[in-house]
Formats: structure tokens, C-alpha cells, sequence
């Protein structure tokens, strides 16, 4: 698995903070503030939700991956980044597995 | 960084493919098929909007957290999983960074 | 057309700001706080998404009323109500028709 | 209130339907298929949070009337009009008020 690459992405994430907005998309959208990105992540989430409705793989990788991308140039804004997302996830799944979650949370 | 735990949540994941409903969180929204965990997703971000216009680094931690479980979720339940994304996301960014994505796209 | 059904809803939601929330499911919103009744409009906007998806144009009824319930909702909690939005509209709208909206902005 | 703008907006939605994409945003929406006016409901919904959360009374208007024009697209879209929507809302709360409702759903 390609698993540095989040950790890549970060790091490129942090230079483009002293790039011009003119010359980079995630300049530009450090630029205008993060409620840009969030508007960024609230669209990227819907094209989730109708590229998962459709059923078409590429068309889930390919929406996901820009979802999960925003989110982490959202992370980079609050000075935050994917290993405190991947930390969170380890405390909650790493050792007793997904039971704790089951009776916390129900779907609906 | 903890790397592998989007590879452990996947393992656990296919694991729940075998659980009860009624004993699995994640079984259960297998079981009420596709759609449901499509609406977690869309809840999930709107919680990210909520918790990045706070600023509050906790609330942005878990529910981008919560967000990444759900598409890992979906991701499982569509025969995909975190490895497609982050082939994707090195695909875009591995090699020659952000640069092409900044020609391709503009926040707005 | 059932014309003042929006303006009788946003009369019974002003009187819901008097009740228990135990016993109102708008008073609960209500004193939950802003947050939630905005979540609940990004979870039924991912529902319209999902109905509008499926071509069923009883859900696409549902879910959309759904949707326009809970904007109702945000919209007396903030001391506004459905003449704002009709007559912002309105203004759009009203006299010109859509053109001028048509030069304004692009779908992309 | 400014009552029969929707009926109005909804006559001028179905003018579009003979119009050149070229020519008109709306027009430009329906042929590009109902995907993309999906979208545009995901991502005014979200501006309708990011406006709600800023508590700034013209944004909160702004966006739930860009909200509310883009699921009157969608509606024209799928041969169906706010009529049935302000029908259905009738239905639900026209008589007996929203205690149906409040027995029914919880927020959360």
C-alpha cells in the first residue's frame, strides 16, 4: 500500500502555504479562507454520495481521493494533519476492533 | 506515522461482512444497504463544515475521523478499499506534486 | 397551490418556541442549538441528492419537503421566516425573469 | 408574502425547458442531466450551514434562496413543481400541526 503518500501530501501541503495563490490551486484556496475548502468538502461529499449511488468504481475512487484530498488541505489550514485523523482512528479500531463504535452509534 | 491502520480498519471491515446486524454497527449499515452509509457520508461532512468554521481542533479531529470511517465503509461495501485511494492520490501527487491539479481546477 | 402552508408553518414554529423540547421534536431542535438543525439540512440535502438519483418522484417529494421543513426550522431560530427567501427571490426573479442569474453564474 | 413567486419561478423554469444552454443558466443545468443540479443542492446546502453557523442574517437568505432555486431546478427537472412539495408540507402539518412529526423523528 501507498501508505507514505499522506504523509507526502502533507508535507507538499505545507510549502504551497508560502506559494502564490496564482501560481497554485491550494495557495488559492488557503487565500480565501477556510470556509472555501469546507464549501470544497461539502461538494466533493456529494459527488461521493451520487458517484456511490451509480454503482461506477472509477467514478468512487476518483471522488473519494478529491474528498479525502480537501479534507487534508483543511487539516493543513488548522495547522493540523492526516497522522492526528490516522491517531483518532487507531485509539478508536487499533486494538479492540469496531464493538466499542457498534454500541455507541446506531445508523439512521 | 500510525500508516497501517486504514489497511487494519479495511481487515476489520471484511471481517464484519460475516456479522450480524444486530450485534455490528458496521454490519448493520452493510445490511441496510448502500444509501445509508451514502447519508452518513453527507452527515459526516456537514459535521466537518461545522467543526472547521469552529476552529476547534478536537471537533475537527473526530469528525474528519468520522467522515474518513464512513468512505472507508462504502469503500468496503463497493469491493474497494484505502489502497485505491491512496494509489489514486499517488497517481495525482506522488511524482510531480500539486502542480497539475493547480492548472486543472480553481475553488469556486 | 397551497400557498400559505409556508406561512402557517413558520406560525406553529414560532409557537414552538414556547414549548418543551420532551414534547415538541422543533422545541428539542431548538434547544439543541443552530448546529443541529444545521446538520439535519446537510443530511436531508444528501437525501434529496439520493431521491433525485433514483428518478422516485415520491421520494424526491418527500425528501425535498423534508428539506424546505427543516430550512423553515433554521430560519425561525435565527428570527427569519419564508417571506425572506420569497421575497429575496422575488427580487431575483420577479421581474426580469432569469437572465440576469444566467450571466451571473456558471453550473461547474 | 410574496406567495405565487415560486409559481412563477416554476413557469419560468419550464420556458428553459425550449431554451439554448447557451443562452441560459438554467437551460445549461438541464443539459448537462440531473447529476449536476444535485450537486448544486449539495453544495448550497452547504453554504446554507457555513451562513447558518455565521449567524450573518443576509448570507442565511442569500443561500437558502440559492438552495430553494436549485430544488425548484430539480423538481422542473423531474416533471414535478413546489405545489407538490407545498402539498405534501400541507398534508403533514396543515391540519393536525407538527405533533406528528415530533412523535415520529428525533433530532441527532
Amino acid at each position: 500500500m501507498q501508505n507514505d503518500i499522506l504523509k507526502k501530501i502533507a508535507a507538499i501541503l505545507e510549502t504551497r502555504k508560502l506559494a502564490e495563490p496564482e501560481t497554485s490551486y491550494v495557495a488559492s484556496l488557503y487565500a480565501a479562507g477556510i470556509n472555501t475548502v469546507l464549501k470544497k468538502i461539502g461538494e466533493e461529499a456529494t459527488e461521493v454520495v451520487i458517484a456511490g449511488n451509480s454503482g461506477d468504481k472509477d467514478a468512487i475512487i476518483h471522488e473519494t481521493a478529491d474528498l479525502w484530498f480537501h479534507t487534508l488541505v483543511m487539516l493543513a489550514q488548522c495547522e493540523l494533519g492526516p497522522e492526528d485523523i490516522l491517531n483518532e482512528l487507531d485509539r478508536r479500531f487499533g486494538r479492540s476492533g469496531l464493538e466499542e463504535k457498534a454500541s455507541r452509534q446506531k445508523p439512521g
